[in-house]
């Protein structure tokens, strides 16, 4: 059973950790089945809030990924490592060193330090990814990591200040200002040129069942989707696209989606983020008080869609992988 | 009262810690004079040891000087700073990363990161050195730190092992083999094509005394003096030259001064380094016990030559400047 998921920072891997945790308590009852019932995930990560930090490459949502399916992330932050130190980012603040805003362990230096010579080798990130995905175990999941390009790409976010516009990287916006910052559009740095990385448009052409977590749909799925290729792909696929909304009443259940959208002109709605998706998408689930009209040719299932714990994801993950295996069975008979 | 001083690593940064305290303790004795009485002390670093390490680059005995007369040494070690943690190395080793022989603490690393990033913003080793040496106070205690060169320069050594010939970094053959590995010779890359770091050459021109501390006089000392143009400055200076030896009974007190001698065919002896420096050396201080043959031209001077504590060598490091002031006083009236 081949998933493809194309996923943010937190919400993704959190969806994603459920999933994994999903196919493993239901694994029992497949045991007696053959090895085509094995969940093979290939998981497209959002590269597009990259920043280059203290002449270090970090990959925001790659290392989130990485930390959560790994078992290595702080469950209290949803990002960063567990049981983390900050020797080196108070030793940087000695030297004066900027930014001070945006915080980095120890253990996450040595992904970002380790990560930062293999590119400067002239290692492609995916190759970078394919390693760290090693350290963390995740090929034992069945889970492959990609990013979606190995293009640098980074966005930036034009907001506004005394009557004037500049450009600053997303994870300023995002970190510092806590998007609160009047944003007036987003312009992602490269993504124009960047093709997408070895294996991606062949795991979203060739999957059984195409996931969209509940990831931020503007700054993190919507980025990924502005790959060349990457939309089309989709569209073409064989495999129904099920995705989840990131919003409940409206606002996000974590970051700001509501800003991000608000700042595209699109409403702060899982019904206008369907929308978003219309030319691909097969299978949506909501909250269980959304409105969601009804739309030909997309299949709304209500849910909780909180994820307060492993179970719950597992939960939410599990009911949206059975919604597309189901669309692809009627698929199959149609 | 200007001091210009070639060092290494822990044996030079002791010595000239030393020197800075008894300049502190003897300055009551001239708080009645004037500002010329002032110790300024510009110390030339090598950076022969320098090496890319993890991608970053790493200057040791620049920073040993550096967390030594700036108060964050590691005692015991004699380098690295105190009260360290090893996180930032423990997950690099568990991302496999190598060399996994070279010690780096947390707080070092951070040293390393912002040093690296400067570099690689073109900023040119001198100019981070001064940044460093703000964030450690050096200024204010009349310390201008000075790396010999600018540009890249780093010390292989040619070794044999099973009938072959290679070269291996100077760091492998001192840190991990501790220079127990079979040298055949010492390649210094880039030291051809070197120029002095801005200021190094006036401030040996221009300095009151020259002082070599008892640091390695082929893999510290010896590096700097083959920088063009450094030792024709040390022959042309109005300054008189005293030297330490780092030998007691041939013996090294710290590291391998001993094998890196036998290495480049020169007895192990005090007066075999005074005459690795014959043409500059003015005056030489040996240990009370050390064979030290009469030489034209050469003040030697008796005394014990342990750096047992600060103390110590201040003591040794007083009666270094003191010989120099006095060798220089009777130039004046010669």
């Amino acid at each position: 059973m081949r998933i493809t998921a194309l996923a943010g920072g937190v919400g993704g891997a959190r969806f994603l950790r459920g999933l994994l945790h999903h196919a493993r308590r239901t694994a029992p009852q497949t045991s007696g089945g053959n090895d085509s019932d094995r969940l093979e995930l290939t998981v497209v990560g959002n590269t597009g809030d990259d920043i280059t930090l203290f002449g270090l490459r970090v990959c925001p949502d790659i290392d989130t990924l990485l930390y959560t399916l790994g078992g290595g992330v702080h469950e209290g932050q949803g990002w960063g490592r567990a049981d983390e130190t900050h020797h080196v980012a108070e030793e940087l603040a000695a030297l004066g060193a900027e930014p001070q805003w945006f915080t980095l362990g120890d253990k996450d230096f040595a992904t970002h330090v380790h990560r930062s010579q293999l590119l400067g080798q002239g290692m492609p990130l995916s190759a970078v990814v394919d390693r760290l995905s090693a350290r963390w175990g995740l090929p034992e999941q069945g889970v492959r990591l990609l990013p979606m390009t190995d293009t640098p790409v980074e966005t930036h976010v034009v907001v506004e200040e005394a009557g004037e516009q500049r450009a600053i990287h997303f994870q300023e916006w995002w970190v510092r200002h806590r998007a609160a910052l009047p944003a007036e559009r987003f312009v992602v740095a490269g993504l124009d040129r960047a093709t997408a990385a070895p294996g991606v448009l062949d795991a979203i052409r060739e999957a059984d069942v195409v996931l969209l977590p509940p990831s931020n749909p503007v700054v993190s799925i919507g980025i990924i989707l502005g790959v060349p290729g990457v939309r089309d792909a989709l569209r073409g696929s064989r495999a129904p696209v099920v995705g989840v909304s990131p919003l409940v009443g409206g606002r996000p259940v974590r970051g700001h989606a509501d800003v991000c959208l608000r700042t595209i002109g699109v409403e702060e709605s899982s019904a206008a983020v369907a929308g978003l998706y219309s030319d691909f998408l097969a299978g949506w689930l909501v909250d269980e008080d959304d409105p969601m009209p009804d739309r030909r040719g997309l299949e709304v299932l209500r849910r909780p869609l909180l994820m307060s714990s492993v179970e719950a994801a597992a939960d939410m993950a599990g009911a949206a992988l059975d919604l597309g295996l189901r669309l692809r069975a009627e698929r199959a008979s149609a």
